[in-house]
């Protein structure tokens, strides 16, 4: 079986690892723009060996994993070029376009629209590694339209790597993205600047971002080439949880401003609750 | 030595545990009006035994560990009743007005204003535990004008805990502490209020909370009763440092709603250097 992966980084690289563990007759072709990432990975073992994306029409499987606005505009020329037996999937963070973009392509059903929650602030081949799955969420959008044998051996591949599957349509998986995870990050990185701007003094930043600023930033050491797309593909979305966000912010400051201070005492007292939801829910697998 | 804690939770209960450990002669009483974490402070030998606070004239060191407006009523009182040789720190997050309240009090040099960068997202004395402080900063405001003896006593005794020292005036310390702690509260705060206020179903912000959420909202579990006089203390500084962030977060609406994806590109590229900060700079103890 041969399973070309376009993107070799951190999902990417990791998912050729653990298919590969599971099937070691996988052979594992790697597709980049960033050749240094290529001979990475190849030095790496996480591929056996460069591959060229016009031998599509060769894959068995294929991951689709780079920034969204480039899948966005060759998931439907990849898709032309499939064998019938072939399953695609992307990993990418929006799903809508990308589902709108082939919903009337005559190889639609051999596309599988997939977003495993397990993104970290790191990128690239060596930051692969097998166990990133272990126990994440895999969001499969429209999972009805993807063919029913390619389907089954997508959920046993996802299952068997360690991840519990959630079933969405791409709209309603867009718009939990931007409330959970997009205006995490813009929040994190907008953070990032206001401190950055202020703080003249590095030695402070670091000394002092143990009381709290380092956690809160962390997603601001995340990747502009993967996020700035992310952000225009789900523009609408964002747009919106980032005004109810700047609207909580501005009462806030009211608040403040006007000495209020139990109410403020309310507010995070109300929002206390989200320990209880983080810590406790159980899922069923 | 009898050494007093008043407000035995986190941080002054571990305190007391790093002080007993270097000395198992300290005699060590909890004070707090929280007659259930008093009870658990002594079943957990935080302490060896309750005390009053009118008994404070007894004590030959006293850590002063409750909320900064409680701290800030309290202050001048308990050094009335000090006796000479005693010295009594507080560990709170604002520094200005404590320094102020007592600027001019007979026994201003018996006063260490101090802050270790130690506070987590828990409290209370089931938190507390040895090694807290260990490698954290441990800033001490006006240190000059605390007696030597009795800084210097203090300064071993933080080393001892594994803490470094910083040095700074109190209204150059709040200034930090907005830009750098206090503001990445209010972010993380808001933050959960906006996702829990769009967000109905709460298994998805389990089940997606890994795509980012979960960092950046760690510090939205912190108490209220810490937090809200914190932000009422160090008002102006946190209200400047506010509306930076709200202005950033504008201007980052703006350019999505207008297409510049570049010029976000540009920010979150430009912004990606707290990395190399928080990564790379080193200290001196």
């Amino acid at each position: 079986m041969k399973l070309y992966v376009i993107g070799i980084g951190l999902i990417g690289g990791s998912m050729a690892m653990e298919l590969k563990k599971c099937d070691a007759a996988i052979e594992v072709i790697g597709v980049d723009t960033n050749e240094a990432h290529l001979d990475e990975a190849l030095a790496l073992g996480i591929i056996d060996k460069k591959g060229n994306i016009a031998d599509i029409n060769q894959a068995d499987r294929v991951i689709l994993s780079i920034p969204v606005k480039e899948s966005l505009a060759m998931l439907p020329h990849l898709l032309d070029q499939l064998k019938e037996e072939a399953l695609l999937w992307d990993v990418g963070s929006t799903k809508a376009t990308l589902c709108k973009a082939v919903e009337e392509h005559s190889k639609r059903d051999q596309y599988l629209a997939a977003h495993p929650i397990a993104g970290t602030e790191f990128s690239g081949p060596q930051a692969a590694h097998l166990g990133l799955f272990d126990g994440k969420p895999q969001i499969l959008c429209e999972a009805k339209k993807t063919r029913d044998d390619l389907l089954s051996w997508a959920k046993t591949s996802f299952r068997q790597m360690g991840m519990y599957l959630r079933f969405m349509e791409a709209d309603e998986h867009d718009k939990h993205m931007a409330y959970v995870s997009h205006l995490s990050h813009i929040s994190s990185f907008m953070l990032g600047k206001t401190v950055l701007e202020q703080e003249e003094d590095e030695q402070n930043i670091f000394d002092l971002a143990g009381s709290g600023f380092e956690s809160t930033v962390r997603l601001a050491k995340s990747s502009p080439n993967m996020w700035a797309p992310i952000f225009e593909q789900n523009k609408d979305n964002v747009l919106n949880i980032l005004s109810s966000y700047i609207e909580n912010l501005e009462n806030f400051k009211r608040k403040l401003e006007n000495d209020d201070i139990e109410d403020l005492h309310q507010q995070m007292k109300h929002t206390n609750q989200l320990t209880t939801i983080l810590n406790g829910i159980k899922h069923n697998n």
